[in-house]
């Protein structure tokens, strides 16, 4: 019987190596996370003159060294627990390890992923915990006039027979600029980390919507009529009041499709950079939607008026924050790190919240526009949420 | 306006370059596919002294030219239209193509994509079509004690109001060894297949359901407590039966969850290699699930007995098979291309079914055990289900 098995497994091996000349077994996995949490990298490549790893957790590229048999290591000393991205750099091509089959796409680049597991990294690692499901899931957006790809999470139990009547709070988390509907459950681990959180008892059960940001694409590159393009930034980029102008598309299918609490105190909208600015300007437009607001790295003068942060705060927009303070949002939540590129923008944004004595919370971080960042934020804001 | 979101993206860029170095942009999208479908495929590696692509399409690695100016170029002529995979080989490593964003996990290899468009491919595009929506659930399995994660395809208009009430045939569709339940969503292009294939009034509408095979598993790599860890294909055998005599929770659940025609007639099960062999004994032991099965490219005598074609077929499952017929199922259907390591092992198996005269239908198509075979087999099979 095992016999039988395995003689399937050589032929069907040996089979692939005739057939499927692209299958090539990696031969060894890297990296390796060490138990001092120093992580090994090693790359077989007998007849490469260089190799080094290319990654934002390094100040500049770190050169492998090479032994007898070709074999390249390197060892990057005591990584604080995260989910960290790396590339290859290959005779100066930089590209992907082939010993680590775990990618993530960012725009146009897929860099490889490991994890140092502990603190808030266990949080974006599938636990032994109940999930949730995640949908990838086409809208009608009349105002955009196209069908559009998003990713909806319903938490655990949705589906249970004895939830069946329960209705939920919902959330919507809009990605950055190069983003779309994949980016926060990709790149921002986002059903890894409700699914923890809600195990926890951290963070209530949520329907949780990641929309595409891009009102000028349907959805994800890769899932349009054009096929396989080459993603882009300026491609991402739609017409300022686009995306935020058809939200109420999205509300209104969440809330047709799911068994949702479909008032203020059971919405949070967030988002990182250009999310961040959708979601202070939708909150600001629709000041009885949503409780809960989130704005990770924002761009929250993106809109189109102001071309640098001392500029007068614009009329219109102090006129729609003040309708929306009267109403007490619930959190009003500023996250940014002290590194990021748009942290003065932030703070001439918040200049003018004290000075109207609009309440928000700000969390200050360490680092920059990362999404080390985002993912942190998501943690601490998920956990005030429907409370 | 204008000005302010390109000062905004040129900082976002210029941040990302400092804070993010993985996030380089790709020089160039590679491969080209020309109007004569001949595909070609550069890359800028100056330091390099040799790059090859690797791919099964080829018959060896093809060496690429390179220019004064560092590009490496090579050109392949009139590719038929498909989905094709490859990776590039630099300076004798063999990895992805860092110009082309569109990869595929296969077991542990990630491998570059293209589609040359035109018949079948045309299937494997995200067409301007309804859409159906493509789900990672969870699904908890009492034979197994465990929760598995499965991907579900419901079909377009199946949360539409005026379908309220409407139910829906099952297709449950299996990977092979070494595959997991992403298997078929990503390399086979299911979900584009169908969306496709019913729009063109040429399939009914149906929800797919494309479970993990491998029992002592709950998921696909990546998706489970161990964090990332290194695919194999030993790691997804599981003991002989154990998916198989689980198979009912998975039924259990769909019916339980899915507005489904829970009888014979509005049920298919279809598989590859191993999966085909597990759609024979599934099928077998449970003579009234399914009217229609698909065997592909399959591994039909899969499961501990018999070390040889050559084998006496055994009596117990020649009992089985007996009563699975009596039953006459609508559709017995068996594809394998000349080529296949299994070829041989279908042959015998067609002259069991011959001598008895068990009516089936037999697709023979060239080339062997690839994915090229198995998404054109599923274009024929959908095509025959629930009509």
């Amino acid at each position: 019987m095992k016999k039988f098995i395995l003689s399937l497994i050589l032929a069907y091996t040996g089979s692939l190596l005739a057939q499927e000349t692209v299958h090539q077994a990696a031969p060894k996995f890297s990296p390796v996370v060490n138990p001092d949490k120093s992580v090994t990298f090693s790359l077989l490549a007998p007849q490469a003159d260089s190799v080094r790893i290319v990654a934002s957790f390094l100040d500049s590229p770190l050169v492998m060294s090479k032994d007898a048999a070709g074999m390249w290591t390197a060892t990057v000393p005591g990584l604080k627990p995260d989910l960290y991205n790396y590339r290859l750099e290959i005779d100066g091509v930089v590209t992907a390890d082939p010993s680590n089959p775990y990618l993530m796409r960012d725009i146009s680049t897929q860099s490889n992923t490991f994890i140092v597991p502990g603190e808030n990294a266990d949080l974006y690692i599938t636990q032994d915990t109940p999930h949730g499901t995640l949908s990838k899931i086409w809208y009608d957006s009349p105002s955009l006039g196209m069908q559009r790809r998003i990713s909806i999470y319903t938490p655990p139990g949705y589906n249970a027979p004895e939830n069946k009547e329960r209705k939920y709070p919902v959330f919507y988390l809009l990605h950055g600029m190069g983003g779309d509907e994949d980016a926060w459950s990709e790149l921002g681990r986002a059903t890894q980390i409700l699914d923890n959180l809600i195990a926890q008892g951290k963070a209530e059960p949520m329907i949780l919507v990641m929309p595409n940001g891009n009102a000028h694409r349907p959805s994800a590159p890769g899932y349009t009529p054009e096929g396989l393009y080459l993603p882009d930034m300026m491609h991402s980029v739609s017409k300022p009041g686009a995306f935020e102008n058809s939200f109420m598309d999205i509300v209104n299918f969440v809330d047709a499709n799911y068994r949702t609490i479909p008032d203020k105190q059971h919405r949070a909208i967030a988002g990182l950079s250009m999310g961040g600015g959708h979601s202070w300007r939708i909150t600001m437009n629709n000041p009885d939607l949503a409780d809960y607001v989130g704005l990770f790295s924002a761009a929250v003068r993106w809109n189109g008026h102001g071309t640098s942060p001392e500029d007068k705060f614009p009329e219109k927009e102090a006129e729609l924050l003040k309708k929306q303070f009267e109403r007490n949002p619930r959190l009003y939540w500023i996250g940014i790190g002290e590194d990021d590129f748009l942290f003065e923008l932030n703070k001439q944004y918040r200049h003018f919240l004290d000075a109207n004595s609009y309440p928000y919370t700000f969390h200050r971080s360490k680092g920059g526009h990362t999404w080390t960042n985002w993912r942190d934020y998501l943690v601490i804001f998920a956990q005030q949420l429907f409370k």
